[in-house]
């Protein structure tokens, strides 16, 4: 990219170093116009307050994470699921988020836990397509889309059985086959680079269903599945490539830096942020 | 499994306590009546030597492993690459084997070391199919069966760029549109577990084109991308309903013990092969 004006910062990316307050303010300082914050940041900086260093900032907030963690064994936890997933959709719109991302859950123990242990993935997969299509008449009343986003299958059991482009895009046609533009999905680098079907599901996913564009790297060798993810240009995603098939879409929305890392969650989050914007002007 | 007849132990299950032969005779001892073995375990304990220890212990070879690791940048590594294909398939021809498995490899760079680097995943996966189309003359000509085996997604940049069964299907129907029986798909749990396809694409498999079916467990937290497998019931594979969806094929092959761990490493290697037997009893 050739200008700064495209990038979000997933605040994830910063999470350890700072509040949410601290991390918009450290935005801004750089000349950064757009966030995506998660739920525990704004808890803990206070929903209120979120929104108002957000406005008082500028910021565009690209996203809300996240939503999603449906599957639970009985009807009292998949109700609270419903519940909590309303909630996240109130403070989007307290924030003035353009979407809740939805990382879906996986088996409902680790989902929910508390939950009966069961190997019935299928049935997980069941769950989170009923429960994604109750929500949706919630965000819709709200103005709020929700964003899918497939999962490394690696997170297939504990976070997200939903783990291809295909399958989350299955899950639009089937929940909003008119393509209202308020389901559709997050494409993440990090999750979805290595798919044979990479270019064809983004030509599949057309542009109203593109709501937000994840990047990272992935690492070789990556030594632990959560927290070793790479810094754009570190790793060997062609990450050119792919943001030119998301632009032959016609998307102009946000590219949004999302990292989990520990090398970078250790270092200062000025030079994070530097770091990231060199890498956005040079290989993104 | 209500009998041991139709167990196979993969050798690298049991790689760091002992050579090819100890575990040919352990084997034999422990009532198991197949195996598959490593190129390295067989170069180790020699061509001749190996093939003569199978023989004697009337152990049917259920696969060779590995063949693949087809992608390098340049001409001559290409075909080194497919010279040493060839050798493969020789040796498993020498030692019995009713396929050879292959592992496509990944990036040239990773594939065969030395390589120029690149991020060309797809060029990568292209030049997989043509490779897979060549060995196929030699093999079928030697009455190897070919096994591709899609690899988990984690190993997409440097081990395999075939990670789903839709993939690998794929490349079956376009090299061997015929159905010969000469090329096919390997099905390990371990690789393909995730995948909201499963059940589907086993059944596009059919029978002619499942060559070998692999078991082990995806544990919760996995803590180690190549060497934390876990042993059958350890962890959230459905493996009772992925073996008896193979079983409606019609298939009625070997099941193919294969684990990476180093906590089963390091036990004795009878207590090794005692669990696996214990499980393939009572959970597989």
């Amino acid at each position: 990219m050739r200008s700064l004006e495209g990038l979000s910062i997933n605040l994830a990316t910063v999470r350890q170093q700072w509040n949410l307050g601290e991390a918009v303010k450290a935005c801004a300082r750089h000349g950064i116009s757009a966030i995506d914050p998660w739920r525990d940041q704004v808890a803990a900086y206070g929903l209120a307050n979120s929104a108002k260093v957000i406005k008082d900032h500028g910021m565009r907030v690209t996203g809300y994470c996240r939503g999603g963690m449906f599957p639970a064994s009985d009807a009292a936890g998949r109700a609270a699921a419903i519940d909590d997933n309303k909630r996240a959709v109130d403070e989007a719109v307290a924030l003035g988020a353009s979407c809740v991302v939805l990382v879906v859950g996986g088996l409902p123990q680790y989902s929910r836990p508390g939950s009966a242990p069961t190997k019935d993935l299928a049935g997980a997969q069941e769950h989170v397509a009923d429960s994604i299509a109750k929500l949706l008449e919630y965000s819709r009343a709200a103005h709020i889309p929700l964003a899918i986003e497939p999962l490394h299958p690696m997170y297939a059991a504990d976070r997200a059985c939903v783990n291809s482009m295909r399958h989350a895009l299955d899950l639009c046609d089937r929940i909003d086959p008119a393509r209202s533009g308020m389901l559709g999905i997050v494409v993440d680098l990090y999750h979805v680079w290595w798919d044979f079907e990479l270019y064809r599901q983004i030509e599949r996913c057309g542009r109203e269903r593109l709501l937000a564009f994840h990047v990272c790297d992935w690492l070789v060798p990556t030594t632990d599945l959560l927290n070793d993810r790479g810094m754009m240009g570190d790793g060997v995603i062609d990450i050119l490539r792919v943001r030119s098939a998301v632009e032959d879409l016609g998307y102009s929305g946000y590219v949004e830096v999302e990292l989990f890392s520990d090398r970078w969650w250790a270092r200062p989050m000025d030079e994070v942020l530097t770091t990231c914007i060199e890498r956005i002007m040079t290989v993104v």
